[in-house]
């Protein structure tokens, strides 16, 4: 009986140290990863009572990450177990002009072979506040896709808030399977969240050109406005990164809600690791929204705690509540904390 | 046109460091290993001109095995390209009374889904003396089992010397299964390589045992002599492992030939890394083979190879003729050489 | 509401890496461990339902003992928390006649500081079948003896199985302390664990010398049989060490129940790290309880789970009951396990 | 006989590797450091006699934090030996804009524990030209306090120059508290070094804001105008730096002294490791005094030690004499020096 | 029958970790690395066939070199083997304003001690297009400066095209010494390959200041104007650092061909690794030769090239053509590649 | 004025990780050490002042060598600086059947250099009471034995006892010349060390082999009554190492005294590194003469220090004189010590 569900695939992530390419590594740092275990991670770090839900074999592998989640707080006994693999995916960090690059082996995993009747849906939303799922998993099957419009309408059955992030992965399927199967599945959707590019990846959704004079924040706003339009969407998110280089990022986000836009504080970051800001934000803006934040501060607060997670390596987002709030509240500093 | 020619499954190899149990890992050491590669690259160490054939698929997991094996001197220029993934396994290093513990992830690998007709045989058998290769190949699928066929047939076609290691691993394939299928191949094999229990796994070969009285040599003789029978091999050697706990093994290994046999002198090794001890004595004995030595003397050069491989971590026997000659000639004592 | 409830402190361990001396090491492994601690996990592993209880300090440092142990299973809600400080044990790992070293930093942790009143014992042992203590604990400090006999008091007006381990610790009270405290707590207690050393430390108990012809397993019998005796326990285990060096040990275990003594088999194993193999001993004879085993396999079972811990380092024994299962079998071979 | 004499704690520091946080930290990297030993290396490495004081318990962490002084040139003869245990503190390096964390673990230790006519002070300062301590010592304990006081008065007896680092902990006592303490030592003082918020936490010092056109140096010149006419100091030097986040600061300082200021060029700094930064800007004025610089000599030489300090890691200021002068001199290029 | 051929001294380069200073590491990363292998290297990475040829003595540190080499690609079947020992260099990275510090100890190496006639040349440069050297091979010694003499001989005899690095080490030679021997063999040389500051240091050649109004370009195409007329050269490529700091670099470069020069765009790197980087700029050129690039675009191929290098660790620059081609296509973002 | 002065070579040692080969690692642990310095550090270890003397230039590298004996407490104020390198050797650590492995890289090191002149012997063997060197130092080059000379003529005059470790290195020189020059320096020589080949090698001396009934024990003392004869040495003393494997050895030794043979216990030894434990052999004989120990107390101390020595990691012997203390009094069960 958690507040909040996630339910996506969660990946063994093998990365090379410091900045060695793969070529050159003899060894792999092993944590685990993927975007809805990684918004779970991040609501047990804030406190919320967060499960996760995924399928996974019974193997070494599979059991390391549910024990690396509980130990996280997070609520692993609603996790389908079967199968004959978990994902994996290789990270080669990138720095300076040199880009990180994402190797994946994910084919026939557990999660991709999961059938519709495998989770027992009703139990998991009874009581629940949220749910939130991302673009990635309907696309790693048709029958994860079915699973997933399973999930949703037990989540509406039961009263549940839906987020979704887009979270476009060409390698997975094209943009008209994307745009058909996540287009299907909005119906369901409260609450959704996009980068930059995700709308017109898998909507086809550009922001509107004015003649001239036109300034960038309107082009945002306008993709915003299309997307909570066409869908009928309560809020509407989109993270703004500007990639410098792979060692430094601008970072900052807008959010449309009711008719209104919002643009957040811009951070200008060092990063350790970038992978999983997203889903960072993803959590800081349910966070938000459990505690009621209105939506300037409800933003700030989601791009402060995904802000935070550049600094931190690997996928999960290991901050604190108050480690946000500092941010959130101006102190960008970074001075020893005594 | 290399002397000696290889062929099966490379994988990505990740263990734990230390004695870790695969839960406690926080990085996994990264190499490559395969029962027919690790005799590839065991000949080249000794200077044989090897190649090795596989299937890789293109992506950096692969170029690296690749890369790996040619910085070795072995030749890589046959080895086919496609697919989807290459296999790995987890290995996690035993110690004492407990054992280690590998976790195959191998299933829809390149060369499981190799076909008939994607390796140029005769080119690569043009010149070549001798074609290794071992039950893991055929088990893991039927096109892979049919390709060793082909291979067996190329290479009978070219006057090529067959050695096969039956290597029989249970969670690839069933007993019966492998019977079936090895049965059909060793038509074409010379010399034959098996544990003290891969004759009865595969062929359900048992030695006779004597009413009373019975010594244990006999009984591997009797086994080694039921095979050399059934399938006319010109020689059949069997490696006699003492399993004393993890960490410390004897080692030794008998060789039937025209009808005498032979047994070597025994080792007591603390052991360093186990894997890939068997192939070693595989490439000890054709390496022996080619340089024409005598039954008895032949055989003590494989077991001193593979004696040495226990001490040397990752798959591949990292020694050269000069280390092998020594203790094949006595020198046991691990004195530090100045 | 656990089956198992164990109490007592869980230390900061930082180990030298390989085989360096502290003046070496450049870096500390960091892990966590402690008795209790360790049983608990230790049977969270087995599947056992187990909670652990101490006091720790609101800091990094123990949010991550805390951390662990629910990841690897173990329930620690009633963990009660305050203090300035847990304790920290450094361990300089020893090797062939160079002894393991352990430097303790232990004075002033939260669980040192403990009152009578911090834990909810009532609510703990409510359902609970097991309750586990060492004499580390009462040695603490005077207010933990008092929060030991609180527990114990609990534990026995809910019915609850009281063993404990006598875990004689010269560095933290005196023989006379140890002997006085220990025995008046010995009024609560079930099962006695001890080593070779210990009821002659605590209790001043040797064994008998018979005229002529004794041998050494009447020795401790005849311990085993005064402690049953003076303090009316219905077993008594002792473990049985030979350290050989710091790299080998003979280990076997004895146990005294009902008037009979039992003997297990003997390991002779190479170290891995021994530090907490009397734990997972004690472990091992709580699982055997709750399972129902007679009393040779109870022992046998104990033996091997400990056996095991051996080859794992860390405090913690990270084995499954079938792991255990195989060995108390038979299976010591240390092969393999593919 | 050592020129130059500082007195204080050094602490066992056991740092997260990378940027990782304690949470996910599998070892810490272990090293030592404290305010007063930080200087006397500095001042070591810079070929300066120099020697520290404290009190260290008996056991192995104490012995190698003396013994790697030792190795640095640090003279530790007149270390004062007993107590349990020395501080601890543990480092979590931020990055970006994530802060750097430390938790400290320094009750108890022997230095808080020291009392009055422990250390031979008279001895010590034969021949002493300079000593040197800081806020933090006073703030460790009552009788640490009257220990500086103590060594003061044995410095002022043998004309011995004094400075100190003002140092403010929070953690360690109160503003009311310091303010008293410090106020009563300033008399000894001769040398009077502060970061920008020293002055304020501790005496209660802010800078006069002129009506209107006021410019941030007018502050900190007023600042260290007060505390020079309050305590009669020589000389106040003030370290200016500006976090711009945890991995890049801005980096400067002003000197007062005659009546007259001096500013600092100012370096854009990428950091490695910031902890005693300050404390490495001291020992350079130390040894600039010592070598009779002119004030703005003095002071770029001390900003440019202390620049350099940030790209080491670890407490302890690692560079030479030319290092320092070729930084100083101007050469900020950091090309490779071949 | 390479298609290019490179000459020179490889060194096995022991690098402290991270940012440690050599007085702090304990351990030192293992490479290789060295000017003209760099170039040979990075060549095989983009698919060219190159060869290296140097001379190396029979011993393991040696073998590895060459087994590297082999493994990237590199054609190591002409290098000359004898001699006592290879050069090593040991390599301290800095950060900020502390520089890189590199500490040879390369006498005496088996390259240093070539004689002319030890390299079949001839037989090297059959079917070969391009020959690459360095200023560091005749630094080497003056059998050394003799055995380039022979190689360019025999590469003209051949109707090769053959480049140089400039390459100054004054820690080799003197100005005066390299001046005249490098003046001797510009005869042979078609492409001159410099930093800013080698034309000063080898030849005198300072560009001209106009009266006013001069801009630092024509300073360099100035000094590449002089050069090219000095010794008639096809080809002066100079590369442009702006040291900013050990961590941040601006980095572009200027060709001068056929009368004209070109600028390359400018890239502000954050530093990973820049030794090497000078090399990879050269192999960039070569190969943007043998693809028949326009002056422009070779140069912008060489740069993006380069610009990579300094976020891979090692001296060897580990990209392919299509990571090259899309940082010189202008996507210099850096975003994660999925 | 430190109570033993010992003369030698000190090296750079880089050594392999684990039990990896030289062509699998991919970073060198980095410690330094050399038969004298060892000597020197184990004597400081056990409290005695001791010196060490060598020639080396001044780089990093060297400083390094310096820094850590300062830190150990070895007295360095007498090396002599000058020289372009200091000599390095690579360790591959055997295991089992495999070898450990030195490279040497020491030619032209700064102590084969040195000449007679270059150290200030009168000043440096005021007030000391011991000299000990072994037979590398004249086997370093002509002017190293002249040297050794030199010492020893000032040691004797000084009324110093020398001793010295007969240490023969093959690849150093021939056992003629080592035989020439070892026989003109043994007139100095009053306590000899060696190995069981080391007499042998360098003198020819061989022990009789009585008709019949020969045991070994009467082997060595003869050749250590041959050698006592032959140089009137006061003490010899040969260690007796079985190499039973890499990974174990016996280990004892025995000492000849006036005209008596005295044998000591014998360990059995899981190695660690066993390099260096000569030379801790060495050092224990001398503290024990230090401390006027009977001859057969003496020799089991210096016994038991070097069987320590096996158990640590590096050249140097960390132990303390209690440590050797526990050992030599029997307790050799390697049990923790808490």
């Amino acid at each position: 009986m958690s507040q909040v569900v996630t339910f996506g695939e969660v990946m063994l992530r093998l990365a090379t140290p410091g900045f060695t390419r793969y070529q050159q590594a003899t060894h792999l740092e092993l944590t685990y990863g993927g975007g809805e275990a990684n918004v779970a991670v991040s609501l047990a770090n804030f406190g919320v009572d967060a499960a996760f839900v995924t399928r996974l074999p019974k193997n070494d592998i599979a059991e390391r990450a549910i024990a690396e989640l509980r130990g996280l707080g997070v609520k692993t006994g609603f996790i389908a177990r079967g199968g004959e693999r978990m994902g994996i995916y290789f990270l080669e960090s990138g720095a300076s002009q040199r880009a990180s690059k994402v190797t994946y082996d994910r084919a026939h995993s557990a999660i991709a072979e999961i059938q519709p009747g495998m989770v027992e849906w009703k139990q998991i939303f009874a009581g629940a506040q949220w749910f939130h799922w991302t673009g990635i998993t309907p696309a790693l099957s048709d029958s994860a896709a079915a699973t997933v419009r399973e999930a949703c309408e037990a989540a509406k059955a039961a009263g549940v808030t839906i987020s979704t992030d887009l979270n476009y992965r060409k390698k997975l399927w094209s943009r008209e399977k994307a745009g058909q199967v996540m287009g299907d599945l909005m119906e369901f959707v409260d609450v959704c969240i996009a980068n930059e590019e995700d709308a017109e990846s898998v909507f086809g959704i550009k922001g509107a050109h004015v003649e001239s004079g036109v300034i960038e924040k309107d082009v945002y706003i306008d993709v915003a406005r299309q997307l909570a339009e066409k869908f009928s969407f309560k809020q509407v998110a989109i993270t703004l990164r500007e990639s410098l280089s792979a060692s430094r990022n601008g970072w900052s986000a807008m959010l449309y809600q009711g008719g209104d836009s919002y643009f957040s504080k811009r951070y200008d970051i060092t990063i350790v690791d970038r992978v999983g800001a997203g889903d960072s934000f993803g959590a800081g803006l349910i966070y938000a929204a459990l505690k009621g934040l209105e939506p300037q501060a409800a933003l700030e607060w989601a791009v402060a705690a995904s802000c935070l997670k550049h600094s931190i390596p690997g996928d999960y987002n290991r901050v604190t509540v108050s480690e946000v709030e500092a941010l959130a509240g101006g102190d960008a500093s970074g001075r020893v904390q005594r």
